[in-house]
C-alpha cells in the first residue's frame, strides 16, 4: 500500500525541505484537484443541459456562501495579529461591504441568470446532502486541525487560476444561457485567488519545519481536494447519472 | 415548495401532539430510509460481486466504529444522569469489554470473512471521502445541536430490524463467500436496536413540547436518513458506476 491513499500521502516522499514540500503540494494537485473530475470536462465543454448547470450553481452557492465563515474560523485560529490581517480581506472578498457586492451576490446573479429563485438557493434547502457534508467538513476541519493545517487546506488556489479561466471560456462559447455578465465572480478570482496562494504557500514553506509537519500540510490539501471532488461525484451521480436524492432539487422538466 | 426538501419536513405537517410526532415520523422513515436505496436493492439481492461487498463492508467499518464516539458525545450534553446512564449501554454494544466482542469487532469479522485485511480496515486509509465526512457530520451534529435533537438523530433504529432481517437472509442466500459466523453483527443487533430505539422514541415524545421542537426531532430524523443515503450514493458511484476517487479502496482484479 506504498501509494497515495485517500486521506495521505505516500509514506515514501520526500519531505526534508521546503522545495520537497512544495514539490508534494504540486504534485498532488496535478493528480488530484477537481479540475480533473469528469464533471468539469461535461461543464466546461457545453455536454451539461440548462437543469444541469441550475444544480451545478446552485449547489456551489452553499460552498460559496461558506467559505467567509470558514475564514472567520481560520482567524480565529491565530494569536498572531499579522495573520489575522493578513487573512481578514478573505471574509470582504466573499461578503463585500453593506453596499457593494463581494463574491457571494456575483455567485447569485449567476443563479439568477440561470433562472434559479435567489431565496431558493440562499434557503439551501434544495442542495444534496453530500455538498452539505463535505463544505461543513472543511469548516469543521479548520477549527479542529492544527492552524497550519487549517492554512494548508486553502492551497487548492494554487490551480483555481487555470480553472476559472477554462472555465469562463468554456462556458461562454458552448451555453447560450450564459452571458460575461453573471460571470463575473470568476473573473474576479483570477485576481484574488493567486495573491492568496501566494501568502498560503510562503506560510506553509516557512512554518512547517519538520518532515512530520510537512506530511500534515500535505494531508490538509489533500483533505481539501476531497472537499471539493466529493461535491462533483454528488453532482454527477444526482443529476448526469439520474440519481437525484429524496428532497433534493429536481431541474424544471423532470 | 410545499414539500420535504433534503433537510426539512414540509411547512404544513402537523405537529400538535406526540402522536402526530411519531406519525411524521414513521412517514420520514417510510419515504427517506436507506432500505430505498437502490444500492441495498443489489447487495441483498446478490447482484454485487465480492470486491463491490468488500468496498460496502470497508467503508460501513468507518461507520460502525464511530458510533460510539457519537454516543459518547450524546451523554456528554446531559447533565440529568438518568439519560446518561440510559445511554450508557450503546458505547459498550459497540466497544464490548476487553476480553469479550462488541459490534465493531462483530463488523470485523464480517470484512475479514470478505478477504480484506483487518490492519487496512482500521486504517481507514482507503474509505471513500463522502462517507468520512457523513459520518464526521453525525458526530459534530449531536455536538452542535441540541440534547433533544442529538437524540431525535438516532430514530433511524426505529426502521433498522426489518433491513437486517432482510440483509441476513439476502446475503447468505446469494452469496458463497458469506457464512453465518459473519453475519453475527447483525443478528446481535436484532435484539438491541428495537430496545434503544424505544427509548429514543419515548423521550422525543415526552421531551418535544411544541410544534417547533417537535419540527426540529423530525429535521434531526431527515439529516440521519441522509447521513445513510450518502454513504449509499458514494459507494453507487464509486463501485457500481465505476467512478472510483482518487486514492480509495480498488477491488483486486480491477
Amino acid at each position: 500500500m506504498n501509494a497515495m491513499t485517500s486521506i495521505s500521502v505516500a509514506p515514501d516522499v520526500a519531505l526534508d525541505s521546503a522545495d520537497d514540500l512544495e514539490a508534494a503540494l504540486r504534485h498532488i494537485g496535478a493528480t488530484r484537484y477537481h479540475n480533473l473530475h469528469p464533471f468539469h470536462g461535461l461543464l466546461h465543454g457545453g455536454k451539461l443541459d440548462k437543469g444541469q448547470v441550475q444544480a451545478w450553481a446552485l449547489n456551489r452557492y452553499y460552498y460559496q456562501s461558506t467559505i467567509p465563515i470558514k475564514d472567520a474560523v481560520v482567524i480565529s485560529r491565530f494569536r498572531d495579529r499579522a495573520t489575522r490581517v493578513e487573512w481578514r480581506h478573505r471574509i470582504s472578498d466573499h461578503d463585500g461591504e453593506l453596499d457593494s457586492e463581494g463574491g457571494i451576490e456575483r455567485w447569485l446573479k449567476l443563479t439568477t441568470g440561470l433562472g434559479l429563485d435567489a431565496g431558493y438557493v440562499e434557503s439551501t434547502e434544495g442542495i444534496l446532502p453530500a455538498t452539505r457534508f463535505a463544505v461543513e467538513a472543511y469548516v469543521h476541519f479548520v477549527r479542529d486541525r492544527s492552524p497550519l493545517e487549517a492554512i494548508a487546506s486553502s492551497l487548492t488556489e494554487l490551480f483555481a487560476p487555470n480553472l476559472h479561466q477554462e472555465r469562463i471560456s468554456g462556458m461562454l462559447e458552448h451555453y447560450d444561457f450564459i452571458d460575461p455578465t453573471v460571470m463575473t465572480y470568476f473573473t474576479r478570482r483570477l485576481e484574488q485567488a493567486p495573491r492568496d496562494a501566494d501568502f498560503a504557500l510562503r506560510y506553509v514553506r516557512e512554518h512547517a519545519r519538520t518532515p512530520e509537519e510537512r506530511r500534515l500540510v500535505c494531508n490538509a490539501l489533500i483533505f481539501k481536494t476531497n472537499v471539493l471532488w466529493v461535491q462533483l461525484d454528488a453532482l454527477h451521480h444526482a443529476y448526469v447519472d439520474g440519481h437525484i436524492p429524496p428532497g433534493a432539487f429536481v431541474p424544471a422538466g423532470q
